[in-house]
């Protein structure tokens, strides 16, 4: 794999930072779910391992995606939110919700979520499409 | 990590299928580069190796997001397109490559393109933001 450094591919640079299954599941909890800290990770329904999740969490930590603070109420623990470049993911997150919704017959996205998330196609997608024969729905 | 029977999260759905840095590599090569055949992909600068790209393609053809066709000119080999559901990436391809323009001071992606890929914020992203005190930019 290659470092950041490494590569400006706008798709290779961004997945050799979010570009994990566990890294985007917990942005999902946090963007989506609200989760804060450490153990509400570990309790999503995936089972991510400790290990991989403290992995994880420093990665994202220091590709200022996410930040962290000490809990006032625990001391002893921290409390995980997304910095503006996290907040940036949501598109991300959200065109693959669409993809799943459209795509995996039992989805669990609410249907009136996600016809919140129809968009016109931009010019770019159809023009790609088009390449391909695909029809311009 | 959970199958795709498992789970119907519409995050951690698609994860299962396509959230491997790989498989979206492969893609990328696909959509945006009009690869077609084995030794393309094995060709990108990323340098995959050949039995994690094997291993890739299969899964993405089992997933029906790719197909693959014998190569009329040399019998031997095949031809990988993207099907109606891999062409349905495109949006998640799209929001990846407007993430890393607009946090990658290096990108490579052309500042004409990244401008097509500019888009009103949807409702559903001003409320998660706004729950997050973020600026609504």
């Amino acid at each position: 794999m290659l470092s950041t450094h490494e590569t400006h591919c706008p798709i290779a640079f961004a997945l050799n930072i979010f570009g994990d299954h566990w890294s985007l599941l917990i942005m999902r909890d946090i963007l989506f779910q609200k989760k804060k800290r450490y153990n509400e990770f570990l309790n999503s329904e995936e089972k991510i391992s400790t290990n991989i999740l403290a992995d994880r969490l420093q990665r994202l930590e220091a590709n200022r995606i996410i930040k962290k603070k000490r809990d006032t109420i625990d001391g002893k623990s921290f409390i995980y939110s997304p910095t503006d470049k996290g907040l940036d993911l949501l598109p991300v997150l959200l065109s693959i919700v669409r993809w799943s919704g459209k795509h995996d017959a039992k989805t669990g996205a609410p249907a009136s979520f996600l016809r919140q998330l129809e968009k016109p196609m931009n010019d770019i997608e159809r023009k790609i499409r088009s390449e391909f024969g695909a029809r311009q729905v």
